[in-house]
């Protein structure tokens, strides 16, 4: 198969009215609120037991988890539906490798951002109206490093998405595809947490942004997860796909010629 | 394949006997068992660990644990049979939409509960008659708060199953399926444990319920996962599933003329 | 398929010598050396951290990580050579069920002892001689009740691995079987742990027994978890197993006369 | 398939210049990154929420989970690609076993050292410049029994590595090996944690040990790993993976004269 010749001209207008960008989208709208749902949530639940909204190693874990184990459920619940995203940026990324059209990409991040609205929004209602914190850069750290810290972060997401969701060589895309892109998740809160939150999805950091009305450093959110997104579809796209068979299987046990 | 026809005339009366019900009624009960007996368990363990029952995170993240990975180990072992429900509120889910008939229903039902009341009433005996407090509102909170969150976080389960365990598209749903199934079980126990306990499942609620008799707000651990598994698996069922072939393949290289 | 005649007569001799059955021996005792130095390793691990040995939740949850995760990886490790059983009750279920020879039992039983014992000198010589308690019984538990804990644990423990690692429904047994059979060895750490240890495995509690010579309530570990297994076998095997294909798919799409 | 004769001459010169060649250390260096950061990561955000370093409970089940999710990620990420090696004692194994060349193994290990470095480097940039301990001998320890702890953690890293990503007899190894692999290793830090660290993989020590310039007891982390590694290796490809078809499939039924 031929690399994808790169051009954003829309020729197949019939996309934006298609069932199946509809249903799509659909998809994109509950498995995100369903993700949302739990990893916003799980800061509710915290609020809910403390009065002290310290962050301890304990509650790091768990939000980690009610992440990681939600987010694999949600991809799992819509990857052969939508394919998965539940994510702008991991949108943004199959968008800047050539995996999705512009029309398609507006319609996902549409129904991430108001997945991710009705979640807070029903979370607020449940809880009589707790406001927790939410996504907020620890005391004494900087805009940039935070903003290199979610590019990073995402890098590893979409990089982690690209490999197992996207990538034809897979011929089971629908199990590793989940697993692999919740625990990448789950374990990246375990490194940035303490420092920025760990967003890592701008839809995630949008609900709870809106709801509370708290906008300060919020473009860190979207810049950051934009770009570590697009690093990773261009570099996957581009340099990790091969657009040949490989000459060798792997780990086949080799002949003495071949060492 | 065209969309079922909805119609509750029961015309299959040899359902009732035939061994294939027997064996999934036999499935259910066996695995919804095993699920309570370490869901329910865990209360009972970290009642003899400690004298004090305060909700703790590190509780909270324990109870999770044993929750989501049983249900997922007990799903995997009754999917292939009944269809791994072993949740009232699923079933309930799967009939609304046509997924199961009546009669199949009301044997996965008693089944369930039987399996609940038999894990409690172990659960007693091996510890010499403990009592734990089971699945209770926390103080303050409001009823129909916590019956909206019951019937949101059971939307989020039955949901997923829907999506990951019945849906035709999907080649092996018995991988996939009881993962994400446990995983999101333990996600919104994450959420919702410190409000109501999280129950997500009739039966899980009513078999200590039963051998404790304790019945206040006992109506909510119904009502809410009926609620939330009707409203999920009408969406799913009439939504979401396809009823024709996707008309471009997702995530496949774009052509110039698809942008 | 018909049911299995069963009988114990041996008649393939050449089973004792032939090079599957050393290399299934051989595997099971290097996945359950891999299991036990994990599962038992942790405890040796808690005690290098704390000078006290007291149960907290945090402990349990640590013991129940380290054996959950590395029996998933030991039995995926060993499902295609040897079945992956790791465990004398597992071995004995197959047994009773009709899925192995007893002479292949017979090695499958020495390897799995030999494995744990390898597993608890190794880390008595890696840890300069620590000596943890090991699996005993609560104080205040009656060995009774205790036996009862063991058998119902494996039961679970016992039925998970017929029906996800044995039943011939399944196509591809070797991810769903490993993840199963780990996940609820996991769960059921964090309800019996606080009482009884839950052990589970007769090997894993064998090789402590035997390097510290603590011998005290041993035949516990031991009867419960072969009472449970024999149980879980029976019952999979005779009630559970189909022996004609079913009558109607599961979840598939009902057609009126259907209900 | 005949077993594979070993020979070291290394006839296949194209090897080096081969896409292929190139895009699988292009895999190996993204994936050891993602890995790294986040088990390395983890540690400066516990150390960003704490100023005592000193091990407790929480801290290790935390960088365990971080080392055990983001390696399964890396592992799906790659496994496709490059084999998901991601450390330079797997590809010692693979290489003593027959499965890749030398010039590979070269590549694979310049570039997981590389993945290991930069990732260590970005955690100092978005860090501030956070010095954290890394691996270290808890004090108390010897380095001969810390070699051999090394050694055996790694013979269940690799051996594990080698059944379930390896083995030719897998129909699906992207799914159970990346799932397997990270759960072992998860499982051994919670072993070896409090001991030296648990590094299992000589890049993932390296990394720190370079940006940090230091290098006590750093052979431990090469010579140990190394040599569980290729015991791991040699026992799997010559003992453990049958040369002939087996003579009775696994766990079906049998008939009488095979008892």
């Amino acid at each position: 198969m031929p690399p994808p010749v790169r051009s954003y001209v829309l020729r197949r207008e019939d996309e934006a009215t298609h069932p199946d960008s509809i249903r799509a989208a659909l998809a994109e709208f509950f498995s995100t609120f369903i993700f949302v749902f739990a990893a916003e949530g799980s800061i509710f639940a915290l609020d809910k037991m403390y009065t002290d909204t310290g962050t301890t190693v304990t509650s790091l874990i768990m939000i980690a988890l009610a992440s990681a184990l939600s987010l694999s459920a949600a991809v799992a619940s819509s990857i052969h539906v939508s394919g998965g995203h539940l994510n702008p940026a991991i949108t943004f990324g199959a968008l800047v490798g050539g995996r999705i059209s512009l029309i398609r990409a507006i319609y996902y991040w549409i129904a991430q951002l108001l997945g991710a609205i009705v979640a807070t929004l029903l979370l607020r209602l449940i809880t009589a109206g707790m406001r927790p914190l939410g996504l907020i850069l620890a005391s004494g750290e900087g805009e940039l490093r935070e903003l290199l810290l979610e590019a990073v972060m995402t890098f590893g997401l979409v990089y982690t998405f690209y490999a197992t969701a996207i990538d034809p060589k897979r011929g089971s895309l629908g199990i590793i595809g989940p697993l692999a892109i919740g625990f990448i998740l789950g374990a990246n809160i375990l490194v940035g947490g303490p420092f920025d939150g760990a967003s890592m999805n701008p839809a995630r950091a949008f609900g709870p942004a809106l709801v509370e009305w708290r906008w300060r450093h919020h473009w860190i959110y979207w810049l950051g997860p934009f770009i570590g997104a697009a690093l990773a579809g261009l570099i996957y796209e581009f340099m990790v796909i091969p657009t040949e068979a490989p000459h060798h299987p792997l780990h086949q046990p080799l002949a003495p010629e071949d060492y």
